[in-house]
């Protein structure tokens, strides 16, 4: 029976290791992981910090009881700092800080990966978090309740930094974000990202866009962020949420090649080029279907996606990745936003004729008088009308996320725009309208492509 | 340039009509609609009655206004009760009780569906209603306004008769709904039925299945229904909704063959088989994608898909119509039931081997405190892993109408159902998990086809 070892104890290494159980209940699995949180929802600190989950330990998918019970062995505080792939083996510390070196036949790393942490004066003070580990969660839960902090400052708005406005906004805070580009989300348009931030502006949120951060003084008993054009806020506690990048530092000592932005090089099976090591999750470059090659887009469902490939091939499986679409949602009060495959300005940079057209529609028949707005963003190929990609805000209880899924299943089959409208999606006056407002969009992209064509 | 005629002014007819002008702003449409109605929301009528539309205008999906700005002429009022195919002609009652003849080149029937009205003595009572139309929808407003009903009976409880329980509900009457069948909503599995039944019971509504009507008696002052087993129930009004049959009289009378239910046999270009004479909507047999032939299934959704198609083939187009999977949702006070494809016995009819795996799942990460239960059925294929068919209940926030139609998109597309974690889905902890539940039923069939299909 070879042993299986997994390096990292979340969403990729976990997803890898249910799926090998799964698949064959006689491998013996091991997973070795730096902290003591295995499999816990690292997308839910926000949650922990705006007070919706009081108890930490609501945050894991699984607890170590349900883990173990799958037949897991879970060996948490263990830090690998070294992967021979030619005698096969893999150099750890121990909880007791003892050196230990585990044997391999097969190896998946699953290591994630890291917040950016800016190089700016002042950036290692006391009071300013990263979030990205249980450990920060709890460390910063731990001085807001301490400090009784009261304003706080949040560098960064995309999806960690608005999770976060919102969150520490719902503990009565003051909250000023602020972002370098132009607009918050810089993955949607910035028309939808300004009503993001009207959203926000509306709870109170100060939001201040093309602000560089220069760094951060130590005032009279306050932080003071420093800015550029020229800005000064004081505040109790600074959040960075500008980011991550791969962690990769093991894969690297054990020389396995890194691409983009630093990931893991690995095929459409999860194999890296070194035979008997896989990897999967945040720390490796994703495969994505559109543009058909390896990008870096560290997302969650992606990396349980990774996972549970990587499983099914280390335990004699054959599967190849099917491919992100950087499908996201992000609730940010009482908005939805959500988006899937290329903007048009990625498609544009791919050399593909993309035109966006925008449309707003009632959620559902508007003669019913909760009828929230949407707003809908398609991009196609001027070419043969192929759906590039979709973007789409509006109010939550208007299906919003799921009724972008429906765009990101139709992006996964290459359909057109056109043919959108065959689709037969369900209808009733409170929920949508006889054709659904993404068919909608369809139809007017069509007339727009259309008039313009002629047009020209 | 071709004269183009259209009898009906509902969703397959305006459908069909803005198209064609959509495409070349050239044609002339004229539209002859029985009522003065065009464009109207036949499926907004119980919400007129429930009191959330209070303007019954505000049902129309146009405006005439709209509609004549769009260069159609709509004829109101305006039956026509007779086809020469050969001559090219239709016979019309106009609105000062004249016989007209209007000549075409080209001809569209969508005539839509009528009130299945069961023979049963007392049904032609005043206090009887049907609920199909406009006027019976106006009609039955104006009863209830004037009468001030307390009680209310419904007989069927299919996706009219739940809708119109919740609306006389709301009014606050006193409302008994009457099922033949041993649940509510054929439509759906009998564990859901029972599911709607208990929600519509917290809410007040009694609900008496497996009773058969059996007549009307006019009792004093009141009717009182009468049904088997045993069962006499007062009321102030008695509203039918067993289900619609197709208004083919016209096409009968110049003798198009009618298939399936009584509904006109058209192709997939939506035309009959008489040369410049093409159908579309309630009064039309329905390709069904998954059976490959036609049924009777009339959807407003299918109306306007039909519609849309004929309107495209009649100024010279050739699209097939892709085909109806049956997608329905209904949304009972806050619980929201849909389903597409198949059920497990109309796959099984077919000569599929089908098998139902039922899956409950918190729709969204269950740390956060609002999490709704979905009950997910899918089913699918046990020798190939098809998709078949799926059905969804689930509280109203939770997106269980646009998550149903991720599998219908999914279904259209003729997915395995192993192939669903392929998708590329939005995911945010309020919202959703990183597996989407459906994603996760997926994955439960799998195991247990796989598990049963080891037993076995």
């Amino acid at each position: 029976m070879p042993r299986i070892l997994i390096v990292g104890g979340s969403d990729a290494g976990i997803s890898a290791a249910l799926r090998m159980r799964e698949l064959d209940v006689s491998v013996e699995v091991t997973v070795l992981l730096r902290d003591a949180y295995p499999n816990f929802s690292i997308c839910g600190l926000p949650f922990l910090i705006g007070g919706q989950v009081s108890d930490p330990a609501r945050l894991a998918h699984r607890g170590l009881d349900a883990l173990q019970a799958a037949g897991l062995e879970i060996l948490p505080c263990h830090c690998a700092i070294g992967v021979d792939a030619a005698s096969r083996t893999l150099e750890v510390i121990n909880p007791d800080g003892q050196t230990q070196m585990f044997p391999w036949d097969r190896l998946l790393l699953a290591t994630g990966a890291r917040p950016v942490c800016p190089s700016l004066p002042g950036i290692d003070q006391l009071g300013v978090f990263p979030l990205r580990s249980m450990r920060d969660g709890l460390r910063l839960q731990g001085y807001l309740e301490l400090r009784q902090s009261r304003r706080a400052v949040i560098v960064g708005g995309g999806y960690l930094g608005l999770e976060m406005a919102e969150a520490l906004s719902s503990r009565g805070m003051e909250v000023t974000l602020l972002e370098r580009n132009p607009s918050l989300l810089s993955t949607v348009h910035p028309s939808l990202g300004r009503r993001v931030e009207e959203e926000l502006g509306r709870r109170g949120v100060r939001v201040l866009t093309g602000v560089t951060v220069k760094g951060i003084d130590d005032g009279a008993g306050a932080l003071r962020v420093l800015g550029d054009p020229e800005l000064a806020v004081q505040s109790d506690l600074v959040l960075l949420a500008v980011g991550v990048s791969p962690e990769s530092e093991l894969a690297r000592r054990c020389r396995l090649p890194v691409g983009a932005a630093g990931a893991l090089v690995v095929n459409r099976r999860m194999e890296t080029p070194v035979a008997g090591i896989w990897a999967a999750g945040d720390g490796v470059e994703t495969y994505h279907r559109l543009l058909d090659r390896n990008v870096y887009l560290p997302l969650g469902t992606t990396a349980h996606h990774q996972g549970r490939i990587a499983g099914e091939n280390i335990v004699g499986g054959d599967r190849l990745f099917a491919g992100s679409l950087g499908t996201q949602v992000i609730k940010v009060f009482d908005q939805v936003i959500a988006r899937t495959g290329l903007r048009a300005e990625e498609a544009l940079a791919e050399g593909l004729p993309a035109i966006t057209i925008p449309f707003r529609s009632p959620a559902h028949k508007s003669y019913l008088p909760w009828a929230g707005e949407l707003h809908i963003r398609l991009t196609g190929d001027s070419r043969d009308g192929r759906l590039l990609g979709a973007q789409m805000l509006g109010p939550f209880p208007q299906e919003v996320s799921k009724r972008l899924d429906v765009l990101a299943t139709a992006l996964f089959h290459g359909m057109t725009i056109e043919a959108l409208s065959d689709l037969d999606l369900s209808y009733t006056p409170p929920l949508s309208s006889p054709w659904d407002p993404i068919q909608m969009a369809g139809q007017e992209w069509g007339r727009a492509v259309s008039a313009g064509s002629k047009g020209a």
